[in-house]
């Protein structure tokens, strides 16, 4: 299949179509073997590249129309900053990071989004120039490959974001922007609403926001986006790519404040179920292009893809081996695993951590600081 | 490498050292897209090799020392209950998955393991000789194909186990027979001393647990087993693969009582640091085959090879993506996070669930049917 | 002692002095034996005074400066709906808990605060002459006897708890109103601070929070209460009574909302160490009339006037019972006991509620209704 | 009516009646102002009679069939040891608490019990001599009054019990026994049926277990003591007053290994509804005499009353100010509180602890012991 005949991102959002995108692969490459926690670059894709694809696969498997290449932190300030990598350029890394997502999004009818997120250089100069001139030579990278369209992604200053969006439109291609903020705003104290309205003037043709909070927390930022959009009179598609873990307690500063981050997040790991319930949220909010982050593995992918299927009007690949709300349970040898065979067991079912001396909310280490003022 | 020359399980066992197992596969794999929950059968080494490839990979890059066949219900009887594969046979199944085993293991220095487990047959018929008929035919499946050793597992009546292991004996290969009992006993209320006693009398060279209970209780059941074997005057290695999974409550049920099985036991999943505890006391009882079951991720395993690798002398390729006990986190930006390098604080981490409205303990279903009578 | 010559409320607080307020009557006279929850009403002050007369010692023991009169709904018509009572009429209640509270106020330094609350008039007849006429009625019946201040009380209304002040000011005496509201406002959506304008100006000396809801949350709408009379240019001394449960989950309802309210709330009780923190809290948001409502049992009050006892100069009668953060701990013969004999260790206990099947978080009725829309 | 003509505490047994105890009296009147924990002495019989008459009142009016001298502690090793009290002797306090408790008793059909309990000086010289000297002496002091019958309770070592016991027996009143023992036995391991023979054989009438434990688990005590005597072919009554806290953790040492003893137990309070489940486990296991020690309050006992009405023909007389399983919130004014007025809600609530940021669960003192070895 030649990926020149599919159709863009823009073209299936205009068109109303729910747009399913990919989960995390940082914390799962973590958890396989082949990121370093700390550093959480991507030189995987060089070293390692049997090992991104095989995600990749899951994910396109799950539902995903769309591959992220996996190019995090992939700039080359912080790859200089992180030590991690030793006769690996950015370059190679971003380019075989295209290969991949290409060559996967091929095998069925997903795009590919080539992905920038927050420099180093920005917290340190506040540059303009300098910041833009990172963002160039990643999107030169990305532009010697084939992919479909671009999106910046784990910036928690606006302007930052901004910035990007301004570098990457000079590609022509479309433009997705998600911040990691919270519903009170970005790192500056700028509102969401306020946040939507200046991407979408940089350029930004999806907005939305992903990683660092729930998926119930992440719907209402969006929402306040697109309060923003609409009182300032603009439009966007809006995008949503939240964590997997639920983060009640968190404010501003998001799962990193939380003791448990990041080696002991197993507890907050959301169900399945829970997917069904932030698809059905995020798109009644308006929300087309729904997807995750960090601790979305590909059993949640296709959650989404489940719960939307209706309004999609297909199921994904990895439906062939999954009973629709416990559906397979049905064959059970014990009778009482047959009685969760049903939509209702699982919508109600409150799960037990089997952790009798652990408490069910942490303090944030935000909080902490507030206590030591 | 050729695998001929690699040094057998018994030649390492007997030499003292201490062999980390995989972790597990299948519902890791239905997590990922490739095995279908309620059947649990492992068609996927037919039909998408490349799944179960990558994850053999990920547990050898953990520190796997065997590599276990996937082939957990693989018998003809089951999968022709469970109904799941068209035009895919048994043999089949087999074959491909001593393909994938042995070609992975080959990548490093592991042995491959033909696993077999209960049977519906046993259940239904209790005929010896036709439970034995079944798994000789598995037997003669394997054993066109280089294995290694095979392991009996997931047997919770010890007359099968023994079966199970009077037929592989024939093939003058090593046996090693795990159960998925608890400390209380088997299904028959055979206590776990006297289960060791069986299984050695039979001709297993290593007896232990695995499944269905978490790492401690099964530490508890397989010193309880150690004992009888000791009393009984008789010699074998001992083994374990438990559960990934917190189940404080679980009696003789194990973990199909909870509530939680098989959709919902995310927030029960162990962390890392829950695994090292548990690697140092299976290895304090005297265990030597330590691996994991379900629940059981890549990192996992990596952390049960790092928590010993003083005893074996070197660390497991994926750790070189691992700062031992977050000492990675020392780069990090945010000095509440730096402030989590180091071992103290994961170790005495009581991580929150995020779940204010769950409980932490369940009523496994067991209990409910004793209510009701 | 004579009580004419008590220093009076307003001359207490005038004079920058910490008064300690009474823990809660109708909860625990409920667990005493003496009232009947789902009335509430306050006829034991005639059926059995010796309970009353012992409650009112223990407060006072405990350091309160005010006794309350124990005449909870005990006006006409919601003695009349609660059909409770037989033989005995509002006026005889109102008369015996004055002389009741005046006995035992008499025995220290304690002044006595004849209290009114919500009437079932307002909500059903919204008339501003009949239930005036009601407040009329019980406070010509206090004023029969010798009180030295009133409180409104228990007033989810703003314009209800105006129109109790403005009858009782009718007396000359001093005045404080506390409404059961939650920092979001009363009943109609009045704004605590607006409420606190409201009230000054219908006459009231004092105002504050009683009731509803945990100490921290009313302690928050006590300081926008004074924070509303700072922008109108207003001043009142400010009151707080809240409940002694943990109440996290609860909005605008209160603990009415709550699954447990009233015979599961044992759980959800605070501790004493709980009450220091609150009684600085309190302190520091310049609230100088701290006392407690239901949950409140005598030790917690004690709490409190052992957490200001800096400030007041003297430590109530029931301290010579009670070693300061635990310190008569240090004879007991357990050596962990004794090691608990030192604040760090109570102000830092995150006390286990021994329950590990009950959630830590409930949802409250309010958001089941919401549910249900 | 005089106390001489109501029937004894044996031919009530003996008639197959259900006897209900008092409740817990040294932490209940800590949270009124009256004991001083750490030292636990009862000189409030003499300081405050008021307060130690009304506590009776309210257990004697809550369904209580026998009132406890409130002696505990009140032998003259422990009262010096304590040095809490100044000038008043243990006769004087002995002689107090006999009368309290005989002119409450006799305001209804209530019998009065003399309480003995553990020395310090068994722990300090083990010697029989002086031991038996010291309970003879308190034994004395109930004599000079008019009592009923003896109960020694709050011993930990079968050994002292029996002295206990040996020498009340030469009074020719009946004798009663509990210990605070686990099901594992006394603190020396001599299991509960051991316990109970050996107390029978010295003379017990009733023996049976209080204090240290929850309910349930001391029903499992008493069971293990019947089941002793049965085979011992002895025969005597059953008798349990435990702790009103969950303690689900707890071992040998029993809730003083607690880490929120005494000073945070609030959490682990138990409801009146788990009382009716404990009154019926009770029953059912042949135990006649059911009572509460710390943490019952008097609507625990009254609800042990109404749980076992049937059996006993009448209802307590603090009933008329209860609603049976919530009846009399049919009368609330919110329809989701009157939602709650039957049987099945209470007994179905699983209560939330407001508390996200504890645990359910605590690590006992005991296991910090073994930590440490």
């Amino acid at each position: 299949m030649e990926s020149k005949k599919k159709r863009s991102i823009l073209e299936r959002l205009n068109a109303g179509e729910v747009i399913i995108g990919d989960g995390g692969y940082v914390m799962q490459l973590e958890r396989r073997g082949y990121v370093k926690a700390g550093h959480w670059t991507p030189e995987a894709a060089v070293e390692h590249p049997e090992a991104v694809r095989q995600l990749h696969r899951e994910f396109l498997r799950a539902g995903a129309n769309v591959l992220q290449t996996f190019t995090f932190y992939c700039s080359e300030d912080k790859l200089e900053i992180s030590g991690n990598v030793t006769n690996i350029t950015g370059a190679q890394i971003n380019e075989a990071a295209c290969n991949l997502a290409r060559e996967v999004a091929d095998e069925g009818d997903a795009l590919v989004a080539g992905c920038v997120c927050m420099t180093p250089c920005y917290q340190k100069s506040h540059s303009e120039t300098e910041v833009k001139a990172i963002f160039k030579k990643q999107m030169d990278d990305f532009l010697k490959k084939d992919i479909d369209f671009f999106i910046v992604e784990f910036v928690d200053h606006v302007e930052e974001a901004v910035w990007a969006v301004e570098v990457l439109k000079a590609s022509r291609k479309a433009v997705g922007a998600t911040l990691c903020i919270s519903p009170h705003g970005d790192m500056q104290g700028v509102p969401p609403g306020e946040c939507a309205v200046q991407l979408v003037k940089a350029g930004a043709d999806i907005v939305g926001v992903n990683c660092h909070l729930d998926p119930l927390t992440c719907v209402r930022t969006v929402k306040l986006m697109k309060e923003g959009l609409e009182k300032a009179g603009l439009k966007a598609h809006l995008m949503i790519q939240p964590l997997g873990f639920h983060t009640p307690e968190c404010n501003f500063g998001g799962y990193l404040s939380l003791p448990e981050f990041p080696f002991a997040l197993e507890t907050r790991a959301m169900t399945r179920w829970d997917m069904h319930k932030y698809a059905r949220e995020a798109y009644d909010v308006g929300i087309r292009y729904i997807g995750g982050c960090c601790g979305f593995e590909p059993y949640h992918i296709r959650a989404l893809a489940e719960e939307l299927a209706a309004e999609r009007g297909f199921l994904p690949p990895a439906s062939e081996k999954h009973g629709l709300w416990g559906a397979a349970l049905e064959m059970h040898t014990k009778p009482w695993v047959r009685a969760r065979a049903h939509r209702e067991y699982w919508e109600n079912l409150l799960p037990a951590s089997g952790r009798p001396k652990c408490p069910s909310m942490a303090t944030p280490a935000n909080d902490y600081e507030k206590q030591q003022q």
